[in-house]
């Protein structure tokens, strides 16, 4: 155990959350028949590391009995020494049976890793109204447990077996000036927002910290990233992000503001991998609103834009309609005067303090994968930064035929 | 003068506006050259019919300058003596001038017509950001007002004319037990929620009503259809549905309750056109909720289902996924116990009180045009019917497009 130093560097790291010491992983990802016959993407992965825990779950009312298990564990102890998640099965509106095999699920777990049952965290993510297929979990927990390992495979191997329509796995770790190092993995997100499917995020720190920091760190990273990419309330059954502190990088000379800078750069940076590999995009949208009366206000404006299907089958058509922006904001509940509305599209300012400036559609490049969207209200400090992806006709596809 | 026996029954009849003594209508469509060189489809229509009148407007924080006008004039008078409304630009975001020229647009039927100035309404709907080409609607005035007439054909060119991404015009009417007649046209959408294009509606009767009484079944009559395509808020800055009184039909043996049943009718006859009529749409979504502890729970619930791409597009693929409606409840704010949600797909109820039932996905037939969701929560007396339309590839394909 050593304590660290303070600095404002960050570094990115390789390794995902296997870059935290203390920390192994591993997954499996396979097809397998379902229970109706189908077949379907299964997967299972567990991450080991034991600490101080922090969780927050989904604002949805119906929520999905791995979380309401998880969330009973945490209050318990306020410790995690594993994660249990499967991918294939939300394990949502399952009733009875559901909360019976999510404890199965941390049972199997603890069992192989000498830990107490309600030391396991568990998460399920995939077809909601489908029981868990707990032989086929049973038959790949050995494989899993012995896979677990300390090395950037490990978290890889994890991050994959998660995946749902996800197309690449999701990961991501920082070194502090202090050493101390922030890692996590994630998975999407079918679609962003209004209706995302699952999301879930696995992060560890080796910083030696207590629950309630951890708690109330988490708390505003997810704030800034993960409920940006998410309207309020627009969450699945099954949303659900856990932290766990390691310590193994001991005590610090204590820097709560270096520690939360680390962590929301983590956040940030696997929401935006989530947006970005969002059902059928093809583009990144990075919305910044600033200048509105409060930072509430520019959330909902934010959000509002990202998440309006027009403007974004617009941003997929390359189309600089910033109209649609315009009434995005309108209708956000934002406190508004159109008068000192500015906006640039992709770096070109088009609108000037209520103004439509005269430009031409080819001067405003949104061809590449990042289109960014930037308000100026000019109505006070109020800014925040809301991220989310093109809607395509392979969206569309891949949703028609999810289930059948 | 006549007065007229109040009855319950009440049928529907042909001829749109013009099925209502004292209405007028014309219009026309064509392709025009805009501003900026392209080309685009402009309408412009002409209702005559005098009376007592009542508007329901916007809830964007963004209004159009046509609303800002026609809104002042009503409050001016309380009466209309005609309406004029172009299609194929919004004259949105469009400043002072903006106003200016919805002015003109009121002059130039008011001069022709014989009418004040402040007895005419305006609407605008099309694309945003974009100035009036008043000198097209000049050009084209004298000839939409000789065209004028009390016939079917009126209404149907009138109905035409305020198309943009419309595939279809729509009209709707009834004749009441008493005699009385109510009829209307509207536009769509593209859209129907969260981000519907510009809707209006235009609807006339030959009651003789007070604008007091028009504005509260008015009110009333929109909450339950047009409001029930479009989530609250969520509205364009162009929106506005007008009702003219031309008490051609005289005084009543006053009876408010038949006189708001016949306006519901109409209202939501016109507003399921829009839905089904959305861009790129495909099917009829309608979503009743039932059972919820208030009427507003069952709106929220309802809305939350109908907006959700993800049921739109599970209902495009002709997939029961009821699991995406839960989803949609659970995060819709209404008071959920999922112990008592029963759910119905196409008739066929696949959920009972939370429990899954045994059905195969061929027993769900949901490829007809008309697809219903019947939720009931089993809590309370709530209920609300909320209708929408499919996500397709179409829609992204028509909103990629639309103005370069």
């Amino acid at each position: 155990m050593r304590h660290y130093e303070v600095t404002k560097s960050m570094n990115r790291i390789t390794g995902g959350v296997c870059a935290v010491r203390g920390v192994r992983a591993f997954g499996i990802r396979e097809l397998a028949e379902r229970e109706d016959g189908k077949e379907s993407k299964n997967g299972l992965a567990v991450i080991t590391g034991s600490g101080e825990s922090a969780g927050v779950f989904t604002k949805n009312r119906i929520i999905a009995p791995p979380l309401t298990l998880t969330r009973a564990h945490l209050e318990a102890r306020h410790r995690l020494g594993a994660v249990i998640v499967n991918s294939g099965c939300a394990n949502a509106f399952t009733g009875k049976r559901g909360l019976s095999d999510a404890g199965r699920m941390a049972e199997l777990a603890a069992e192989r890793l000498n830990l107490e049952k309600d030391a396991v965290g568990v998460a399920s993510t995939g077809v909601v109204g489908v029981s868990l297929d707990l032989k086929w979990i049973e038959s790949q927990i050995d494989s899993v447990v012995a896979g677990l390992s300390a090395t950037p495979e490990g978290s890889s191997a994890a991050a994959q077996a998660i995946m749902t329509t996800d197309t690449r796995p999701k990961e991501f770790a920082v070194e502090l000036g202090s050493g101390v190092r922030i890692g996590g993995i994630a998975k999407g997100s079918g679609m962003i927002a209004p209706d995302m499917a699952t999301m879930l995020a696995f992060i560890y720190t080796d910083a030696d910290l207590p629950h309630e920091t951890l708690e109330t760190c988490l708390k505003q990273a997810v704030d800034t990233s993960f409920n940006m990419i998410v309207v309020d309330g627009d969450t699945s059954t099954n949303d659900m992000v856990l932290l766990t502190a390691t310590a193994e990088v001991g005590a610090p000379e204590y820097d709560e503001e270096e520690f939360q800078e680390g962590l929301d750069c983590v956040c940030t940076e696997l929401a935006k991998m989530i947006a970005r590999d969002g059902e059928g995009a093809e583009k990144l949208i990075e919305v910044r609103v600033t200048g509105a009366e409060t930072n509430e206000d520019a959330e909902v404006a934010a959000k509002a834009i990202v998440r309006s299907p027009l403007v974004k089958t617009a941003v997929h058509g390359c189309d600089p309609n910033w109209g649609r922006v315009v009434v995005a904001i309108g209708y956000s509940g934002a406190a508004v005067d159109p008068d000192l509305i500015s906006l640039a599209l992709s770096g070109v300012r088009v609108v000037d303090c209520g103004t439509v400036l005269d430009f031409a559609g080819e001067d405003v490049d949104m061809s590449g994968e990042d289109v960014g969207i930037d308000v100026d209200l000019g109505l006070g400090a109020g800014e925040a930064t809301a991220w989310g992806c093109d809607l395509t006709c392979e969206y569309v596809r891949i949703n028609a035929e999810y289930t059948s």
